[in-house]
């Protein structure tokens, strides 16, 4: 049951697609307290219980379990994903509280700054506040937690689905210098069997970062190589920023400058800021005719070939503005004149770092909104990356409705779920943000967001080699399975390492199990379930497994519960149930071990991960191959324990139905 | 078994006590390559096996077994401890290698930088550099770890040992406003019975931020609050600071450069640089004249009656020189003209953020080493905190040889060890960095520093309830059990929490335990042994334990393995043996539940917490109190399974031994 209640004037946020009428009466489950508009306006609260659960909040930092700690919804670009962090790239404003006695959803369809203390101010007490107090409150209400997740997502609607090879393994990184060594690139993976389905480009292709352009000097004949790369069965995946970089004469901002489309200050001119191609205009998402003409601006794209993007920098990251820069300046001069006052350096350091992405600066654009209001940029800011995303789907479906392409986006907001999938953001190679981007998986997925990765091996910071094959261990499940890194870090390409022969074993197994992950994903978006979920949703009534966070329920056969510590020599497991366990080393070259109900330490050393299978079941695994392209639906094998009579019903890509059976090897 | 090379001209660290002769011949276990001086002038290097782990380092980010990451001994003030740090605020340069089918530790006395590439370029290979290359290398052979660890402290000597009433807790914070404020946090403990034997002052006591004064309108009757606090049982324990401000008339200052104590650049004129106060000179700890002086300074507080101090800021820290902020002045001023260069923002952030501790500064000026040498700064970097520490303990010998003071310092080098104990400088409030401390215990251990603590509940960053009571329930086993938090951070007393007596009663079991931890500790500084140790250092034929990086064991008859992880309901532990758990709510409320050798889940509930007690032996749980003077060698109770005729001998303070017999309850 949904029950909707309106406060304010809420934004059309493109997040529901059900007609909820509102709801009369108390807000049941919630304390709500409604002050002054502007300023913490709306206030949810309740209080827990010690054994109460909450999931949620989708990308965010910390556990599976969001309990105990302060979180703001506040699209940032912030690149060190340290555990006090408050706000990462999106904002998911679901939250579900799972307790002893009680089971229920809410969800704050508010595209402004949300704050959420669950636990932190006291541990027994959330406290939920709406800066502007213009949101919809859903209230939603099931049987179980998966009831609820899917009445949410019955709310929200199907989630994206991107085509068949955006599962293969995508290699990235920023610094590909040009063609040549993109080309170098795929060669050594072809070279070494390394199986390869895509090539990310970072903003080093374009002409000075200017969207939609192409350095002419790295990439001379760009249609020649995109031609190349697709024969040899590699798809080429450009990035694209948010912002446009004003300059007279270049194709995308004049025609956008034309079309109005982008964000003005309050008295009308251009907002400006600087980002990668220096001062940018931003295009106004929220403004039907600025997305269509943004989504037009791909189709050159798509008509030479390309059939995926990602959408980066759409939070919008601002580094500077003229006016945040000249503050800046200003405590220079001034400090500049006091070079004794040791303490006024701290304001120094402070005011340059300060610059980007500041609030003022956010308070500072107005956006025009589809039913015409104007509106102050930082009363949507949520919705800016999430509209970024529904423009490109727009310009997709306009150019080839029937055809999937593949998108991610760094911002995201709900909504945003039907259109494209995101990645983690700027991660950095450290073995804690392995297992951060495990607990974000169940929390991304319930909020709609089932394609979704993170950088493998890091993206910030210098990787390792045991720390990049742990990383492929849990990208071997992620539906976006990409491996990128920052200029200047350590090149994490696999086939640098000197165990790079493990890494391509491991992705041996991505290959043979892609038939199978393809088939759940799609099963789980057209059935608003997910693909990954806490132990909490399949075991509620195991008082062990709602309180296990390093494992997860995939699909409908599997559990996963990857190692994360570096020189593990292997992890412990709470089984719920009895099952097998898959230790692979390569797709060829695993152990099947039944294992029953309850504890278990599992050896694995660097080259080996684990899969559980439950009893009675199997999951197919196919023959695998180096590329998509070539995976062939036959010839399964079907690891599996006491799966006497079992039968998978294997959804493929072109939407058929193939029904495999269990066979004794 | 230990043999000495000496390469290039060894300094006089103060690291080794015992003399011995160099040995002839090839270096064992390591390929040496020697190469041009001041640019990696020695290299050292060997081979692992897939199951080799690497012990030691002390002080250093990621877990017990060091291997896999890239470490640089270079004494270092950075605050944010994320795991691809490469320096923390010590030096350690001890490793020992446990293989299969190989043992052996090596040390590196050498006061400048060394880089430890642990298997980091590639995971089989160590690499091991001097920039210098003026050291005295150990090998260190032995039967065991245990046996290596213990010839590694009759190499250096024997550990530091406090007094007892330094193993009481101890409430600190940066930010205490005065005596009115200090004098309160103490009767919120006294009144609420949360035990208390020491109060630290930070930086905010002093008369604009020096040393060896007072701001007399926060501490009016200095004296009367201190005899006061002594009455009450407490100790104040005031911070002193490595820099001396630049201020004729200032006491310690005119002292100072008339006795010619402190740091000059090439040319012979003083080393100025900005810390708290303002410009500072820098004593010259490695100048016996001017340890001396500086260990004369504290002579009117320990007259005073003050019994314990903390050396702060002595890598030495530098916020800025002159030279440096002239340096990002300038690139500030050129940036300033071109605005429109955003790239150039980058410069100008990274000048400013890069004025603090930069290497130029730290080439820039010179001691005068007791042996007579002038040698520039950078050559003996990591030596600058020990030294401080060295000057202090010879200024507490001085004025009392008789008398144990309390004595614990941010930066190190072996050696130290002997005189005083470390904490880990400025942590976070993360669930992380309760982990990262417990990793670097029995590494400290290993190097000699017995007595030594994190910050309780984070230094940085605001703290939540249920982290300060798990980091207080490790807290109960360290050393040193310090609650410290930094100005503007949320205040994390422990009565300001609405769980504060299941916090108080956490307290209950230290001071129940701290008899039998304060005997252990003293018997493992007398016996050159470890007070914490990784498992295989005590099952070192067991594959399961020397694996284990989440537990260690504590003193002759026990484990600890606290609970890491925020929302967590329990946690698994190996166990090695059969032990007994005592799994405590408070000194007078913990279940005894035998259990056998193997894996086991155990719930901990948030005031829950275990200690692991080996089969046939016991503890003595003494009953407590709410300070040490209060504590009572007497009516132990002896929690033991099957420990029908054990006998433990207590040492006690007083260099007593105790006989305590088993008492079956």
């Amino acid at each position: 049951m949904i029950y909707r209640y309106a406060f304010g004037q809420p934004y059309d946020t493109d997040a529901v697609v059900l007609d909820v009428p509102p709801s009369e009466g108390a807000v049941p489950h919630l304390d709500v307290a409604v002050g002054e508009k502007g300023q913490d306006a709306v206030r949810f609260s309740f209080s827990m219980d010690p054994e109460d659960i909450l999931f949620g909040l989708g990308e965010t930092v910390r556990g599976q379990n969001k309990r105990g700690h302060r979180y703001v919804s506040w699209a940032s670009d912030i690149p060190n994903h340290t555990e006090n962090l408050q706000s990462l790239y999106a904002a998911h404003n679901l939250l579900l509280v799972f307790g002893k006695n009680r089971l229920f959803g809410l969800y704050l369809d508010d595209p402004g700054r949300v704050t959420w203390d669950l636990g932190w101010t006291r541990r027994d007490r959330a406290e939920i506040v709406s800066e502007n107090g213009d949101l919809n409150l859903y209230i939603l209400e099931g049987d179980s937690l998966k009831a609820i997740a899917r009445e949410f997502r019955q709310l929200t609607g199907r989630s994206y689905i991107p085509p068949r090879w955006a599962f293969g393994y995508i290699q990235s990184r920023w610094g590909y210098a040009g063609e040549a060594e993109a080309r170098e690139v795929i060669r050594e993976h072809r070279k070494r069997h390394i199986p390869l389905d895509g090539l990310c480009l970072d903003i080093d292709y374009m002409d000075d970062f200017k969207n939609f352009t192409w350095r002419e000097k790295a990439f001379p004949n760009l249609q020649g190589f995109l031609e190349d790369a697709r024969k040899d069965h590699v798809h080429l995946i450009p990035i694209i920023d948010a912002g446009i970089r004003q300059e007279e004469g270049y194709a995308a901002y004049d025609s956008g400058k034309a079309r109005q489309a982008f964000c003005t200050r309050e008295g009308g001119e251009d907002f400006l800021a600087a980002v990668w191609p220096g001062m940018c205009c931003f295009p106004d998402f929220m403004n039907r005719d600025a997305r269509q003409w943004f989504g037009e601006q791909y189709r050159p794209l798509l008509e030479a070939g390309f059939e995926g993007f990602w959408n980066d920098m759409n939070e919008p990251a601002l580094f500077y503005t003229e006016q945040s820069l000249d503050r800046a300046f200003a405590t220079a001069r001034e400090q500049m004149k006091h070079p004794e006052d040791y303490e006024g350096m701290w304001f120094l350091n402070a005011a340059f770092n300060g610059m980007a992405n500041n609030p003022e600066d956010y308070r500072s654009f107005w956006h025009r909104m589809d039913d015409g209001r104007r509106v102050r940029h930082d009363r949507v800011h949520n919705l800016y990356g999430a509209f970024m995303t529904r423009a490109t789907a727009e310009g997709f479906r306009a150019f080839d409705p029937d055809r999937r392409f593949l998108l991610f986006s760094r911002s995201s907001f709900i909504g945003a779920h039907r259109n494209g999938g995101v990645w983690m953001g700027d991660n950095h190679s450290w073995w804690s943000h392995l297992k951060l981007a495990f607990h974000m998986l169940p929390n991304l997925n319930l909020c709609g967001f089932l394609f979704c990765g993170c950088d493998l091996g890091g993206f910030g910071c210098d990787t390792t080699e045991d720390l990049l094959e742990r990383f492929l261990q849990l990208g071997v499940f992620l539906p976006l399975m990409r491996n990128h890194s920052a200029l200047h870090t350590r090149e994490q390409e696999i086939y640098r390492f000197s165990i790079w022969e493990t890494m391509r074993d491991t992705l041996t197994v991505r290959y043979a199990l892609i038939p199978y992950l393809y088939s759940e994903f799609v099963k789980a978006a057209e059935e608003d379930g997910m693909l990954f979920r806490p132990l909490a949703f399949d075991y509620p009534e195991d008082a062990r497994a709602v309180h296990t966070e390093d494992q997860l329920m995939l699909g409908g056969e599997c559990m996963i519960a990857p190692v994360f510590d570096q020189n593990a020599a292997g992890r412990y497991v709470y089984l719920p149930e009895d099952m097998l366990l898959l230790r692979f080393r390569s797709a060829e070259d695993y152990d099947e071990i039944p294992l029953e109900q309850g504890d278990h330490y599992v050896e694995l050393q660097l080259g080996e991960f684990p899969l559980f299978v439950k009893r009675h079941a199997f999951i197919p695994l196919s023959p695998g191959a180096e590329y998509t392209d070539a995976l062939d639906d036959a010839a399964f094998r079907t690891p599996g324990w006491d799966a006497e009579g079992a039968k998978y019903e294997l959804l493929r890509e072109d939407r058929e139905m193939l029904g495999i059976e269990w066979k004794k090897e």
